[in-house]
């Protein structure tokens, strides 16, 4: 057992931290909104007043948190983590951010003599709840070895991918091929639809060749029922896209579908959909196809 | 059992028709390399030496053939299986043809009275050996009912999708959404390697997400491996992506990742790779990011 | 003074037809509703009720139609003008059709002896109407120099570039350059709005410098001030970019701007708009961007 | 007459500064590389050691430097321009940078009670040389007219287009119409030349029409004759492309062939073109279509 300072308890970071505590460790939870760290408490887990109060007293900080800045926040700034955590302890930082800001943070908790991992996961709320989500790790083989039995209480695949970083720049990866995928899913169905084809006969038959994917075993359904409650949120999807197309100019990588699919996702969050789920990107291609409503499930 | 001729015996015919005398039908091929006809003799079945002797005492009549035109000629012109078929013969062509074209097939053999299903497969050569094929199948639900005992003798998912033409419509979009995955991930692995992380760890923990697909799974390690020789060429992927463009303009759908897609396989193939798997889309995004050769599962 | 037949009285026709009247020619006018050949037979051409009349008549028959099929069907189709060319006249078709349809036609004109130009303009009713549109002339030299005398009364640049079908080929080029630029213009002008920077403004500068077009110069006032009658009609621009991409692909050259101003021009049309000024591809920016009608000179 | 210190006299800041002395103001340069500053001194102008000496005693102060963090150190630095600007001096920013880090150098300016402007150029060195520059002025109207009668000695196309970081907004529109009208240039040379079509002659009459541009005048040529050094370096519109990019991305327009060309650019600067003129463009089309050298201006 050990004391895990979980900050930041949203959609992700709260049942994370509730599968920690079912593993047996002891979990202080804080969030900005202190109403999540009390469904927390009332889980067996613990709530802290502050950033400073849950870390002072931790073995493991865990930090699950929207965007970059909030990161470079909690961790890197004032009355925060690497202000307050204990000699030796060992940060996680889930978030999803920048591979270089993650590198970064890693650099910082080097020089007060902590070891930090990158480890952002994959799986959404419901691999979050089921504990099954895949997480990429990246930093030292020694830090990785510490933390993999923490790890393992969240997520189902955990793999160590490189050094400081290199587990944003897979989940880059990953949500490179997600929108890109999302988006093919949609002009297929679209495609087919127009033909006067049935979109989910049609995918059974899909599913089952080289076009099946877990896309569209996951969000194929929600494109043909028109569900598109997150789930992930355009508005989400679109800020990782800006670290992959960010992190491709920089490397020099050519990415055009990615790079389409970021302009697609752009697009319709500009549209006002950015807090609907991903697979919106239907919309996207019914609008442009002048066919607006006009994909069922049942036609 | 029913007398089957089989018209084209190429890399996918031959093993469909092995597999058809395989569950006890009587097979008769003919090919213009009369070669492979002769393999099919040694496995069982017979061989003809014309397409008018082959369809005269079939009641089933299956071609798989290249393209739109050489359909056209086989089915429709002289000698061929029109002018040639009993009364009462069924014909299914599992050619991947342009889904107008199988239409106005269908409509020419019913001004015979003949029943015609356009019956595009997915799963490749291995497919077509271990009989394991997804068949997407067009034309009257009579006529499909009367084909699947055939049919599932080379395939494992047999779907009735709609009227004539709705099976190249569904094995269309199947071609659209494998060449966008296929590129989506090409572009991950170099963005990965790019940026140091070893892209074989990376694609195990991808493979388990919702990046996951079975282009990943199957086509991943080749792109790994630089493994090029087909498999499917991108020559006819080409071709089948010429008939997705050319439908979606036709009903005014937008397909802005297909068509991106469609134009980086005709890149790749004006630069003389035309003869190898569509996998060496890897390839292309290489080279267009100045990192020749530089993938690799070992690094 | 050369008797001409011409036929195809339309937008761009009929003032072609005035001009060559005004250049002294005896023009015999001809068009499927016949009001449109009163109207030249009232500015002193005459009117002719059927291709075979006029064509008889005729030292020069010049086509002026909207597609390929249209040309296919007035000069080799039955009743058309091969069967009913004098011997010795001169054919020039100014309408903007397939390479190879044109060079097709030259090949049948001559079989019959006759020589064919393809000579495709550019310059609009505008043009049309005054005179001075640029013409690209396909075919033989000789047959360019007997045509120069009668293409300088509708054209101010008249320029031979190459054997039969090349003034198509650069018709082709034209189309994908304008549309290309067009976008390019819509995507500046709603990002400038965006920022809050006055479009109008903007022009006055971009216009002297590299970023400087006849497109931004004739068809930027027209989306400043949101006018978008046309002109030159989507639906038109659309059929010539399915020319432009058929043609790069059927030679691989890679046209990656091209065909995605094809798509977005294909879809513009599909949600509505193909009877607009194909400037209207500013409305397909706004939509994209969530700001439809937000740009306006005044601003 | 007015004092100008003029810091960064690269390809075109020297001249600029030249012109400044040619129309009778007295302009102190300084420069990283101080040779650069005694060419000024030969012609006309002084030279200063440092930032803080030649600001120290200027009315007008201009800057033209490479890129964003250029102009923040210089500026907003240690020993740099605000430090030591006199009382009343005015800043004008030549350079290309960020529309909103323009914004934050005129704030930072009016915190000392400083009149800021940004007035990118476009010309290039020729136009640099010839006072001919096209500049887009961003700032009050009261330091634009202060601004005017300098501006005018360095450029014939002075255009105030609205508050700060206007002129850097239209720089960025600027070059996002440049970098596509020359990849939509070079496709259509390629896919003339790859037709059999001379794109000599082609261009001649493409440029009198509606396919017109500055850029096929002035950088048509270069293509045609195979002719890529600089000029304007692949390396910088690379870099300006980043900034469009992201101004777009952060309003929400959509730019999909300004993303699209911003690729192309990246990959080509990726294969190791950096060093050449932008319309080197051309090499990536080649490449895409398999035909590199092919395309000649004698062919």
């Amino acid at each position: 057992m050990e004391t895990i300072a979980f900050i930041g308890l949203g959609v992700m970071g709260l049942p994370m931290a509730k599968n920690l505590v079912g593993a047996g460790h002891d979990v202080v939870g804080v969030n900005r909104s202190p109403a999540r760290a009390r469904l927390l408490a009332e889980q067996g887990g613990r709530s802290a007043a502050t950033v400073a109060d849950a870390v002072g007293q931790a073995d493991v900080v865990i930090t699950m948190l929207p965007d970059t800045p909030d990161v470079q926040d909690v961790v890197l700034g004032p009355g925060g983590v690497l202000e307050n955590a204990r000699s030796g302890a060992l940060l996680i930082d889930a978030s999803t951010i920048r591979p270089d800001a993650s590198a970064a943070v890693a650099d910082a908790a080097a020089a007060k003599g902590l070891d930090a991992l990158d480890a952002p996961v994959s799986g959404g709320e419901a691999g979050a709840v089921a504990g099954t989500l895949s997480v990429m790790v990246g930093g030292s083989p020694a830090a990785f070895e510490r933390a993999l039995p923490i790890l393992t209480a969240v997520g189902k695949t955990v793999v160590h991918v490189g050094p400081p970083g290199s587990g944003q720049t897979v989940k880059a990866a990953n949500q490179l091929i997600v929108a890109g995928t999302l988006e093919l899913l949609a002009e297929a169905l679209v495609f087919l639809s127009a033909h006067g084809v049935d979109p989910a006969k049609a995918t059974t038959v899909l599913a089952g060749g080289l076009a099946g994917s877990a896309v569209l075993d996951r969000k194929g359904p929600a494109m043909l029922d028109r569900a598109f409650e997150p789930g992930f949120r355009v508005d989400l999807h679109h800020k990782d896209m800006g670290i992959v197309t960010a992190a491709a100019r920089e490397a020099g990588v050519a990415v055009p579908l990615g790079a389409a699919a970021a302009g697609l996702l752009g697009s319709l969050r500009a549209q006002g959909a950015g807090h609907l789920d991903h697979s919106a990107l239907l919309l996207q291609v019914e609008r442009l196809s002048g066919r607006e409503n006009e994909l069922s499930a049942d036609e």
